[in-house]
This record gives C-alpha cells, sequence and structure tokens, in this order.
C-alpha cells in the first residue's frame, strides 16, 4: 500500500490521477492498520479545506485520501448538477486507484455522496462517517438565500476563509473562536495549493442540493437498505444543513450511531477536533457489525 | 472513602440510611478515581432494576450509589407526585451520606430528577448523564395507555420482568435478543432483593409525568441555564420518551453532547450496554468545562 512520509495536510503533496478522460486531483498521507478513508468535500471545498487538525489526527491510524470531485479544485470537467453524478465521479476514482474497499467521511455535500455510493456499490464501502449533511429529500439544505446565511454572504468584510468563521460555526463567543483557529489552520499549508472555487461550482452544487431535496415515493425509503455502520455528526446549531436531517438518518438508516455536539453549527467537526477525531477512531477501529462502538 | 469489596449488583448489600425522618435504601459498591456516580432509577424501578453490565462497568472506575427514592423499594414513606418532590429527597440522601459533590446516571424519571437537583443544587453535580428523558414540557412521556405501550401492559403472558423486554426494547430480533439477555441478567441476584413496585407507585409517578409535561413561560427557558457537561443519550426508536425529548435537550442545555443509539427503544443503555458504558467512562473521565470527549 502506497503511503507517503508527509503525514499531514499542511505538507502532503498533490497527485493527480487519470481514469477515463477525467483528471482528479488528490492528496493521499498517513498510514496505520485501519483501511484507508476516502474523505468526501463540502461545497465548495477544495482539498485546502481540510483541517489538518482532523485529517491528520485520523491519519495517525490509516491512509486518508482527500479528493476533489469533477470541475472542483484541479480536477478537470465541470462539477455535475446531481449528487448520483458526483458519486459517479468518486467511484471512477476509486477504481483508478484500485481501492476495491475503503472507509468513508462525507461532510456536507460529501455526505450525500457517500450515500449515493452506499446504494450505487455497497461493497466499496465498510464503514461510513457522515457529518453535518442529509438525505435525499431533507429539509433545508443549503438555502444561502436565507437571511440567517445571506447577510454573511452579503459582508464586504468576510472575504476568502473569513466567511466560514460564520457560517461554519455558531454566534458565540467560544464557537466564533474555535472558527478562527480552524482558519488559521487552514492557511498554515502555503503552497501546492488549489485554487478557491468560482461561481459556476457554487451554482452547479446549489443545483445538485435542490435535486437532493427532491423524492418520489415514500419518504427516506431507500435509507432502509443501507446496512453499513455508519457514525452520523452534526453541530446542534447548524444553519446550513439543520440538525434535523442528521435526526432523520438516525432514524431511518438502519445501523446508525447519531452524536450531536453543543454550542456549533455545520463544521462541529472543526470546532470539536479532538472529541471528533477521537470518536471517529474509535468508530473506524470497530469491525462490529453494529455501529455501537 | 467507603468502598465495598462486592464491586457488582448481583451481590453487593443493600443498605438503609436514615434522614430527617426518613429511611432510604440504597447500595454503594466499586471503586476507582472518579467521584461516586448517583444513578437515578426510571418509572417503578427498584434497586434490582439496575442492570449489572451497566453498573458493574462503570464500577470499575469509581464508587456507583444505587437509590430508591421515598417509597419505592425498601426506601420509606410515600412517592411524591411531583419532580421536584422526589428530588428533595435524592438531595436528602446525598446530605445524609455526606456526599457534597458527585455525578449523576439519570435514567428516564431519574433524569427528570437529575435535570431538577442541577436547577435546585447545581453545586452538588459535577457531569450528568441523562438517558431516555425528557426536559419539563417535553412530549409524549410515559403515555401507557397508548395503544402500543397498553397492548403490552394488556398482555397476561408479559408477568414480571417479561414486559421490559417490549416495552423497554425495539421490535426487531435482535433488540428483543437483548432484551431477554437484560431480563436474565437482572434475575442474576437472588437474595435481598427489592420488592417490586405495586400500583400506588406506578400512580404517583405518572401524575408527576403529567405534571412535568406541563410548562409556563418560555418552553425549555430553564435549560439554559444549567451548565454541568452533560451527556445525553437515548434509543432511536424509544415508545416511552420519544427521541425528540433528547434532541430538545440537545438543543437547550448549553453544554451537552447527544448519542442515539440504533435498533433500540428505551432500554438503549441496557442493550448497548458495551458500547454505553465505554462512552459514559470516557465522558466521566474527562473533567474539562465542555462536554464533548
Amino acid at each position: 500500500m502506497a503511503t507517503t512520509t508527509m503525514s499531514s495536510n499542511i505538507t502532503a503533496p498533490t497527485q493527480f490521477l487519470e481514469v477515463g478522460g477525467s483528471t482528479y486531483a488528490y492528496r493521499r498521507f498517513g498510514r496505520g492498520p485501519g483501511l484507508p478513508l476516502l474523505c468526501l468535500q463540502h461545497f465548495t471545498g477544495t482539498l485546502d479545506n481540510w483541517d489538518p487538525a482532523v485529517t491528520d489526527a485520523l491519519a495517525g491510524g490509516r491512509e486518508v485520501i482527500l479528493f476533489d470531485n469533477a470541475g472542483v479544485g484541479r480536477s478537470s470537467g465541470k462539477v455535475p448538477g446531481t449528487v448520483a453524478a458526483m458519486t459517479t465521479h468518486a467511484l471512477a476514482f476509486l477504481d483508478g486507484l484500485g481501492l476495491a474497499r475503503c472507509d468513508v467521511l462525507g461532510f456536507s455535500l460529501g455526505g450525500m455522496v457517500a450515500l449515493q455510493m452506499a446504494q450505487d456499490r455497497p461493497s466499496i464501502l465498510r464503514r461510513m462517517i457522515l457529518v453535518g449533511t442529509a438525505p435525499r429529500g431533507g429539509e433545508d439544505i443549503m438555502h444561502l438565500e436565507k437571511p440567517s446565511l445571506a447577510r454573511h454572504f452579503a459582508d464586504p468584510k468576510l472575504q476568502g476563509y473569513a466567511i466560514l468563521t460564520k457560517i461554519f460555526f455558531a454566534p458565540t463567543e467560544s464557537s466564533q473562536a474555535a472558527g478562527e483557529a480552524f482558519v488559521g489552520r487552514l492557511m498554515q499549508r502555503t503552497e501546492d495549493r488549489d485554487p478557491p472555487s468560482g461561481p459556476e461550482v457554487a451554482a452547479a452544487q446549489v443545483a445538485a442540493f435542490r435535486d437532493w431535496e427532491r423524492f418520489t415515493g415514500e419518504r427516506f425509503r431507500e435509507l432502509r437498505n443501507i446496512r453499513h455502520p455508519t457514525l452520523v455528526v452534526n453541530g446542534v446549531h447548524d444553519e446550513m444543513i439543520p440538525v434535523s436531517n442528521s435526526v432523520w438518518l438516525a432514524e431511518n438508516l438502519p445501523n446508525a450511531v447519531l452524536l450531536v455536539f453543543p454550542d456549533s453549527g455545520h463544521g462541529s467537526l472543526f470546532q470539536w477536533h479532538d472529541s471528533f477525531t477521537r470518536q471517529a477512531a474509535a468508530f473506524l477501529a470497530s469491525d462490529a457489525p453494529s455501529a455501537p462502538f
């Protein structure tokens, strides 16, 4: 199994994989007894939006694979307008790497892709961690136009990563301080960075969210066929994808533990990185058929 | 600190404490570096309803104190019809033991008493574990008359502990098997047992539930003043006190982690005793000001 000695998202080199006419940018680092952990990223997020406090801690026990889906960062092509098409790219990427089985950490949009992977090719996943995400047919998924979010996008003082402290963290002193620390960690990587996502990326991903909110037939029915041990995680005051969506995941996935963090928003895994990575590592270390760990 | 060598609820002797004209039955066992853990019991539950798989695992790191509130088991007096009055007894018991500070595990009705203790005398508690319980103003709290529960109470085949497999566990093969194992563990204690609770105990405790559902002023407002690090736990398919109540606790307690177990009902802590006690012990081992662990 290929590993790199640079086991940090601050320093790991970006690699490129060509599969079926597409080029995918990724980083792969860490080592240990665990299966490789595929990390699927949030709305407009690139490889550089993965908090090293999260990736590096998890890389202590397994390879971590960060992945730019099509049209994001330095991956080729256009961002598709559906989660299903993003999932096809993620599976093609794993096939190109020759990985027949892995664990997955899907954050926000990435959690939707993980859920779709579990339906489209269940055998490729062992355990899933779904953070700040929603099932198909969920509610209030990334409505950036609602006042509680739109006011931050309209604020000219919030350039670059600064907006993340507002939209990923709760409006308390403690959560905002955690947000500033998070942004500081994202800026530790100084070379070989992805370009930030532009408006075309955002528009296509928002189209995918609107599609994901629609459902036909019995709501959440497809979740009951996903048997993978799953850890669902959310910040209790998530304005981007409310915690009710995580409760629905826990109620309808037959084998999911739900963990909700206090005083936090969409970026709960970054705010509570010590606890999150400890819990995630314990969950991934288990090979039991049941999710509780 | 007094400890006993019999660190199991299967064998620990029942003790009696007289305070202010009341006699309280209790058991106290275990040892370790942790603060004593006061365990507050569910509807009609006595000292013998504590699963040794839970109490004994926790007793490996601290003293565990099981307590019959007034009028329950071999404690004197009548069961009060309010959580507030039960709380007065619990505090009198701790005062009688000379315990100025402890941790608390409150299950169902016991969780309501724990919440009231945190309001009435915050200094006596360090960390709280609240399982299968509800805030004041919660919904659908122990409505034994609803068809999904009443059919079990009306079933003549469900004598003694057998009914617990139905009302504490989910209607799946796996959860029912866990329920039977739980009942088997409860029957391991053969001597020095409490008498089962009669209809007067049940009636007074149901009155306390009806009172607890009522609220005045802003719903859940009082929770925001409870700063104790708290671990809220629930089975996702709890028919006795639905998981929505635990979500409200997590949303309104400022310092609470929520942990929800799959494929389980009211007795999630007994079904998933390995995971529950591992998580509870990790939570109790932390002395951080924040709940995440």
